[in-house]
């Protein structure tokens, strides 16, 4: 969810926490299967409730470990102490809905799980820390790597997954279901959502919705944070630190979530300076550049590919899409061909440099580049497994 | 199976057990892989064979526990004893094909171990008692929500899934298989097969062939046996009871499988009254009403839907078709518009009482009423997981 | 892949070994996420090299343990003697890609594991060998047959499945990925690679890229080797011996893949002889006649079904495909009833022969045949399953 202020305005203004007077306490019921869990525990943060399933017994809702297994109807009762959302220093994972909602301490954090996942997955037999959880990839379009690098994620961890590609099934004419009513159903079915829609935003509304928590797999032109995370984590992996470092931003710089994503994450570290290299026609937005302004980040447009290339510990290429040319096939030609990494590049870059792609690759990267050590797309790619299970695990068991 | 009589007819007129001589017995012979058991379970049961598996092991079948690990042949014997089919007084459950094949007995003995399934549910680790045992969920037309449902309930007892959502492909054009060769085939790779099929019929044909359990998901305007046992499920856990209870079903009742299919079961129960609330275009047809009639049971049409739902225990609200109006848009929107589930109802309904739907919903009945306790079609899908994990647990491992 | 000797030709060429000084021995190093040790194996074999991951351990490749959870890069020492590729006298299974890949004694030794299978499938509650193992099934055409039994041996074994029937959209217009990029996308989640594609050659190509196992399932008009080994292994279950039999082979021989794969196999085997019965417009082409010619197997051309039935072990019926005949429905329809395989047929047959069939059938095998112990198909269907368990087993385990 975006942030428990938002959440407790729209569960009071809403009326599910009907109030149920009591003995010795405020009791408020809700009313949802499987939803006042993970609800109450926001409200819980904000009102000093405690909260206790059904049948009076405390939940212990601390590492999230009964948020997908709570009671369908709980109570909430006022107590003298305000209970803690974290443990330790650590924030609480809820949902992963974009790539703001992380600050450097959390993404942080979250690498240094990465890490352990690495370990976990050079195991042969992987490991069972989520045996007997439950992944719904809820896709309302396809994109089958996303989905293959989630479901790899999640059994490489133990856990299962209920898959479909053809969620908009549910939404289509003959059925007719709003998006909450679809998750009202899947979370009775399952521990955690991850969730590919074609509407910016639609992920957000799954979250509010739902009592457990949802990862957003790409929402439209929206975000796509699982990318951005596993992006920045494969800088601080391949270049060994995240601050003072020189990134050249090279290809579809104007539709591109991911570059985008990427800025805004990059502006959270020190001494970073960012080069644009890119056609006209995809040149980035100027709402970037005034954000990477106002932080106080660095950066330059160039229209030399070799200069920049020499000067930047990560090159980071990207795919110009057709799709945004419409019938100016001639201008989209101009643009793909105009910035290529070759063995040129290559020659220029420096030793400990590393070209990175966020894959599917047409031309825009030739492939006499992927034998050289420096090609790190590939490891990037896997470096999205690492970053999944990670999340999985912090949203499902806690750090 | 539709009834052992009907089988062993088929079994003998189509010559499975073909007679081979033997010292001390009649043998009998049959060759489909993994189809003896089951079939010959049937037989065995009419003629009082015991069998033994090709080695001439004694094949204890009770529980249902080898007949999906049978061997490719294997033999009956004449013995002194007939076996039983029943451990204590229950029923072995071997197939799911229709909600009319549960007695009342058989229903109550299923919601008990649902209750117990709802206690697995909640724990956070689930159950592995189904654990190696595999399902195939063999869809000839997409059905996410069902699907999903019966995965889920497999997943959670442990046990793994094979899925198809394209199984037209078996039946297609080019590839041209029938039905029965499609079955005889996958019930080598699996231990019970969920199928959802267009054509009514095609789950008691699968039945038929195959040696494994087959639950039918849906098979066109036939049955879908689950959701009315999820129904009758949730009036149970929701009101307390299923003797005395009033019932007011509301909206398409004329093509509606659901509202028919759970008129028929609530017909089994004591002083249950029965409210018809419908558009004139699709009110409940005449063979329901003379069955209800021909049981002694109860019921009234009514147009007066606050009426009605001052009175009733359970409102079972229901979709109003579009389809079902052709090119008569007009009749549809007035018809769709007539008896909304609203704050209105809720108002004069009893405080015990619930509102129910199939889902998905379009807005028949207004978001409003989610909030309410008494809104119960949530909750109702849920119950729809609990079911499904009975059933397999019943039918793949016996009570 | 195919020979190691291209391998080593294309690893070479490819510069993905670069040269690397170091003390005392050759170093090599690779840059590939996972590619290094099955490649690096490869070269070892020609090149007396032995591998070592990058923190310097030594790799135990024996058994094919390692090769999907090597370290991203790993080095090759010259070293004094030939590292062995065997355990004891078999061959460590790398890829499956085609049928003419395996010798007699390799087959041989495969239908020992297979057989093995058969007893593990048949325990209630399978087996754990691959616990935590992950099997992709990337397919690029859907052939759900084929798919479920292969996800269903994986899952028989405790490994676990990801699963696209949509593997087209990797390289659709939008996306534009080459099969070789799709690969080292999809070897960084799984463990092993099983690919049906549309063009011929494809899993070969897969194979050259990936650092796991590939198993084709089927490559366009190309080769189906699985089906070619459960053909051959279902003539050894069923008749006891595989040298001296005599085989009819009956219907579509000019295009069906599946008997001029099998028609290969049986060429390595004593003795065996083989009939050819087909309408004139799907009769056996030439280079496998003079194949067969020039392994000194018999083989004769016939008309007569009924003669033939009468002195073969074997009657192997396959499928008239259809749009063989494009626009000459009468050919077809000519064609497809010539020969019949119906009860006729069976009475002249031998007590001990079989009738197999690749499935799906439609009238060539009559259904009265079913009911036959000699009807062999859909036992055949079932020794799919064994295989794919043994083949899974040995590329994952080894021997």
């Amino acid at each position: 969810m975006a942030s428990p202020a938002t959440f407790s305005a729209w569960t009071l203004s809403g009326s599910i926490l009907s109030p149920n007077a009591s003995k010795n306490d405020s009791e408020f019921v809700c009313n949802y299967p499987n939803v006042c869990l993970k609800r109450t525990l926001s409200a819980s943060a904000d009102t000093s409730y405690s909260w206790r399933s059904r049948n009076g017994k405390a939940i212990d809702w601390r590492g999230g470990k009964l948020s997908h297994k709570s009671e369908v109807q709980c109570r909430a009762m006022k107590v003298e102490s305000k209970p803690s959302f974290s443990l330790g220093n650590k924030f609480q994972l809820e949902d992963v809905i974009e790539a703001q909602q992380f600050d450097r301490d959390t993404l942080s954090a979250i690498f240094d799980v990465a890490l352990e996942m690495e370990k976990i997955e050079k195991n042969f037999r992987g490991s069972q820390i989520l045996k007997g959880c439950l992944m719904a990839t809820l896709f309302y379009e396809p994109s089958t790597r996303t989905r293959l690098s989630f479901e790899s994620a999640m059994k490489r961890l133990g856990g299962e997954v209920l898959t479909t590609e053809n969620a908009r099934e549910f939404s289509s004419a003959a059925k007719g279901e709003t998006l909450e009513d679809t998750i009202r159903t899947v979370e009775g079915y399952s521990d955690i959502i991850v969730m590919r829609h074609f509407e910016s935003g639609a992920a957000r509304r799954a979250a509010v919705t739902a009592s457990i928590p949802i990862i957003n797999a790409g929402d439209g032109p929206g975000q796509h944070p699982t990318q951005a995370l596993l992006d920045v984590y494969t800088i601080q992996r391949e270049i060994g630190k995240l601050d003072g470092i020189n990134v050249g931003l090279v290809g579809d710089l104007a539709y591109g979530r991911t570059v985008r994503s990427l800025t805004y994450l990059l502006a959270k570290y020190k001494n970073v300076k960012i080069y644009f290299v890119s056609p006209e026609v995809v040149k980035m937005k100027d709402d970037i550049k005034d954000y990477l302004t106002s932080m106080g980040v660095e950066w330059e447009e160039s229209a030399d590919l070799m200069e920049v290339a020499s000067k930047c510990d990560v090159v980071y290429q990207t795919r110009i899409q057709r799709e945004r040319f419409g019938e100016r096939i001639d201008l989209y030609e101009e643009a793909r061909g105009k910035y290529i990494v070759n063995q040129d590049v290559l020659d220029v870059m420096q030793k400990h440099a590393v070209v990175m792609h966020p894959l599917p690759r047409l031309d825009e990267i030739n492939v006499e580049v992927d034998v050289d050590p420096r090609a790190a797309y590939f490891r990037q790619a896997k470096n999205g497994l690492f970053i999944r299970m990670a999340l999985l695990k912090l949203l499902l068991l806690g750090w």
